[in-house]
């Protein structure tokens, strides 16, 4: 892919530091559960509990693996870098393994840590930060297929959702590939962009080089950011739309919001409404973009309610449902490859 | 206003280079045209022939007359900075007056700028870079009313529409503000934020700091850019749109266009679907939006068949329609006023 996204270089190790909260663990978490097979081990420092259930590696014996990155798999509690953190990220970049981390302070920053990249020939990969040179969106319509993750508000499983349906059409035998567009995702696919980090000119062009021409049958299931009646993202979510240009999107909601997390003032739209919206902003580029289905997250749900309120929300919307955690994505797939079966 | 937004110390000089072609000294014309009030005079270099009409000043007698910026008003041919022209920018930051220049290149690394600069006490203000620390949008209702310029297209009389109806309501005795979104505009009004320019996330935010609470009979009147239809730059436009709550806008419109400017395979939407569009997206925030007015932009329009056309859009759209350049925009501020009377 493109030199303007942002590449992490595999297989990898993953860094736990000394966490011992699984909370603080997510990311590294997520990075073994879909990435298992990239995955050498885990890079852990004395006191950790939290274990991604992978191989215990020093930096020597991760190098001696072939190791060509080691991602962060935690966040920091206060967000800063504990300091007794930084010798082991020095001993990797100074072993010529690439350090990518998705944190809010620069790695370069970091005391000695661009000293020893530069010794040990390394990268400092921070994935929140756009490459350079960016284009302005042109709204050419691309060759191959692409599936987007929207949602009805933010945190409510779009980055979940799009990795499962890459997991399940690879699992049919199917092209695809799940497209990053969060710090994350970019971990995961190793590769990406962070759509909500680029400049606003930009938003549309970022997204156009994230999912290029291809195949014919080929899709590209873009991760979803914001939400299309969000207050504060919207701009993020209309921008990665109409770059994206997609074929079909899947609504991802929590059924237990009443308003935008965070925004008490400001009532949650309803899926239709959702459909609706993104149907007209995403027909500017793409105008047979239909949805495909519902993601719902039922995690809050009282496990005996969650199977009437998924048949619910079936009939109500007259689309495939499910919790994609719980269930799995089949019958979104199912429905589809329905659609797109040419 | 707040330390968010960029300010440009008044009063100012116009800096023309040598430019010999108007073309190029647009900006400078405009900040003249626009405020006379607050510009002392021109500061020109030998074998300018572009003339803004207001009194020839060197470096000394800009800073013995009180200027306290030094505002560029011509774009280089090129896009570089014609190395001839660097010790007169030296000697007024030496001086103590503020250079303000929208150049893609950053003024602190002109050599020996900086250092002038420092020495002086003068700010190096590039209005292409957005201050740090904007926050993400709230969609929180804000006192006070707002009108926002919006287009079929870019470049189609925005900025000229927002200035103009500023003007037109302050001439009538009305509080009003015109809110700078672009660099051109902010040189002009003196503050304001280059929106394009601001990251994605803090889009929204932007456009709440640029109009904040205000008097319940206050206008700000913020200078739209993008189009709610453009496929590069669309959430641009909606980011602005949601920010700034409008309770009214005005659609900008060049009738000589069938196509997006240098998107040739886009065709133009229509002054209807742009009102609608507009309406749809903007009641996120500010449910009563409405439109009061068409600004054609007929400067390609045979000056024969303007008259006609200007009537044949006002009968199409049921709104008042004028030529801002031509006939001033009266009739689109009778109908604001008509239409928030209270």
């Amino acid at each position: 892919m493109s030199t303007l996204v942002i590449q992490v270089e595999r297989p990898f190790v993953v860094f736990l530091g000394d966490v011992t909260d699984d909370t603080y663990a997510k990311t590294g978490l997520g990075l073994v559960q879909w990435r298992r097979e990239d995955c050498l081990g885990q890079v852990r420092l004395p006191g950790a509990t939290v274990d991604a259930g992978v191989p215990n590696l020093t930096i020597a014996s991760a190098k001696a693996a072939g190791a060509r990155s080691l991602v962060f798999g935690v966040a920091a509690v206060g967000g800063g870098l504990p300091e007794h953190w930084l010798p082991t990220l020095r001993d990797a970049a100074a072993a010529g393994i690439d350090i990518v981390a998705g944190m809010h302070l620069r790695l370069a920053t970091l005391p000695g840590l661009a000293q020893a990249a530069e010794r040990g020939g390394a990268r400092l990969v921070d994935v929140r930060v756009p490459p350079p040179g960016l284009p302005v969106g042109t709204g050419r319509k691309r060759s191959g297929l692409r599936l987007l993750t929207v949602g009805t508000d933010c945190a409510c499983g779009k980055k979940y959702t799009a990795l499962a349906v890459d997991a399940e059409l690879r699992r049919r035998g199917l092209k695809s590939d799940f497209r990053a567009t969060g710090q994350t995702g970019i971990m995961i696919a190793g590769e990406g962009l962070p759509i909500d980090a680029v400049v606003s000119d930009f938003v549309t062009g970022a997204a156009e080089v994230l999912s290029p021409d291809n195949d014919a049958d080929h899709w590209d299931v873009v991760e979803g950011q914001g939400a299309i009646f969000h207050p504060g993202y919207l701009q993020v979510t209309v921008g990665l739309l109409v770059g994206s240009q997609p074929d079909a999107f899947v609504v991802c909601h929590d059924p237990t919001r009443t308003h935008i997390a965070g925004w008490p003032h400001v009532p949650l739209r309803s899926i239709a409404e959702v459909v609706e919206r993104t149907i007209a902003v995403g027909s500017l580029t793409n105008p047979s973009i239909r949805c495909v289905g519902v993601a719902l997250n039922t995690s809050k749900v009282p496990a005996a309610e969650r199977a009437a309120l998924i048949d619910r929300f079936h009939r109500e919307t007259g689309l495939p449902c499910v919790d994609p955690i719980a269930n799995g994505v089949g019958p979104i797939v199912d429905r589809l490859l329905e659609e797109f079966r040419s």
